[in-house]
């Protein structure tokens, strides 16, 4: 039987112990550092690095190879929870249960260490390019993909979208193109990033981003029936708070039963697209499992 | 004799022709997109675009390889100009003469219009590489080069300096420290782009640094001066506006006279660290000669 808990939580050492390394000194007396450090490693669940990891490890890549892929990923989407709280957009005081970036430090600092972490993703994914880690042309595959989807057409556009409908009850497929580009476009992109790395053919990474494309929707789904059904005091965060702002969610769309049902079908069509990979895919089978009965 | 504004007129319409096609459709209909393109095609100098080519030709290259990291340079520029105008930050309403781009859109647009320039500028880094354009070793370094120069440790750290200096009056040292983090950082990693895609040795590439030092500096000391001394007619600005702010300034500091001699003193160190370049450095040396003269 498959452990995940404690593949998730080898994983996610794994992860934070190359971002401490990659991000400055922890007592690093550069405000900017600190602003990065506060957010970047404020102990996220490293969903996006982990998924990369098991991606790649699914088509029998290379874990290591990966693994500065997967560290600028968990910076884009950083960096994107920085901006997105900021007064201008989503005006959030607290996320995790702790400040946010710019009510820690100020609005300018929680910018900038905004722009430094989506910028340092990039840098990252040159890291040990000189020492020939992995081969350049593949490399460039993986820049690409990732700056396409955290991109003006990706996850850009999807927050474009978010805000655009503050106040606005979107219909279902209104719902699902906002969360594919605003979410779902990086989840994506962290299988794709996984499979590239690992050597995947095309077929193998079609599937892998059907997979992605299913769990990454998932999530969203079960995220809005925790935040009708869930317990305050086991997720860390306040309930019923998509209802009080109007936010467009699937519960209010479909009601919870259909939401179930739903994320039910979702994470059974993901499980489909990977059906045919060999028994290295069970960590990405047991994550898709996880999102469906995620109690946080 | 060498016509600098010809080669200039002939590569802005180069690098513009080339962003245009990069940045979407003028007539798109996607709100994003219209921010991005307001402040990318709103004419500006294309001052580092412009050095990356005329590096890469002083070194032998090709202009044809380096046109996408000049225009990768052109849009992180333009980013850090709409990030800096935001109200956190300068709170600056006009540039160029027209509206910022917050105030033209709104905040978030503006904050999410420069989040995808930034992200661009990487995705443009890859552009062509499965055509083989450039070898993907060399195009990592480009990459590595631009990230590092951009991010915590050059450029935005420069903007954390310069915001931490508002109302005091900077030192010398300091004062130059910040300018080149805040610009210079940008200008030298444009030549080192250029001279690394030419295939520059070591030596070359040091020599292209220590002029791309001094004129970024001289610059900054030549802005300065022309906000005391400038005619706003020709400019297109306002003059006069630093000493209101209580900037920290060149002709502050040390005076009109010894700000004209250092600025003329940093061209002759520039124009001296690239001597031994052929006359394919002609471009280089006429706009370190520019940059002195300019009136605007």
């Amino acid at each position: 039987m498959f452990d995940l808990k404690r593949y998730l939580a080898e994983k996610r050492q794994v992860v934070n112990v190359a971002l401490d390394r990659l991000c400055g000194d922890a007592d690093s007396p550069f405000r900017i550092v600190q602003a990065m450090r506060y957010s970047l490693m404020a102990g996220g669940k490293r969903l996006r690095p982990i998924l990369c990891i098991a991606a790649a490890e699914a088509v029998g890549g290379d874990a290591t190879h990966v693994l500065m892929p997967a560290c600028a990923l968990e910076m884009i989407h950083t960096y994107s929870l920085i901006h997105d709280d900021l007064p201008a957009m989503d005006n959030d005081e607290l996320r995790r249960g702790r400040p946010t970036n710019h009510i820690q430090f100020d609005e300018a600092t929680a910018l900038l260490a905004g722009d430094a972490l989506l910028t340092m993703a990039f840098e990252v994914l040159t890291e040990g390019a000189e020492q020939g880690s992995q081969d350049p042309a593949r490399r460039i595959r993986i820049i690409r993909e990732i700056a396409a989807a955290a991109g003006y057409r990706g996850m850009i556009e999807g927050q474009m979208r978010d805000l655009a409908a503050e106040g606005l009850v979107l219909d279902a497929a209104s719902l699902e193109a906002m969360h594919s580009l605003k979410t779902g476009a990086l989840i994506r992109a962290s299988v794709a990033v996984g499979a590239i790395s690992g050597g995947a053919d095309t077929d193998r990474i079609h599937a892998l981003l059907c997979y992605a494309g299913r769990i990454g929707l998932a999530f969203q789904v079960t995220d809005d029936l925790l935040n009708v059904e869930g317990d305050s005091q086991v997720m860390g965060k306040a309930t019923g708070t998509d209802k009080g702002r109007g936010k467009s969610t699937y519960p209010a769309l479909m009601g919870l039963q259909d939401s179930k049902r739903f994320s039910h079908r979702l994470i059974q069509e993901a499980l489909a697209a990977i059906a045919e990979f060999d028994d290295r895919s069970e960590p990405l089978r047991a994550i898709a499992e996880y999102i469906l009965h995620r109690k946080r």
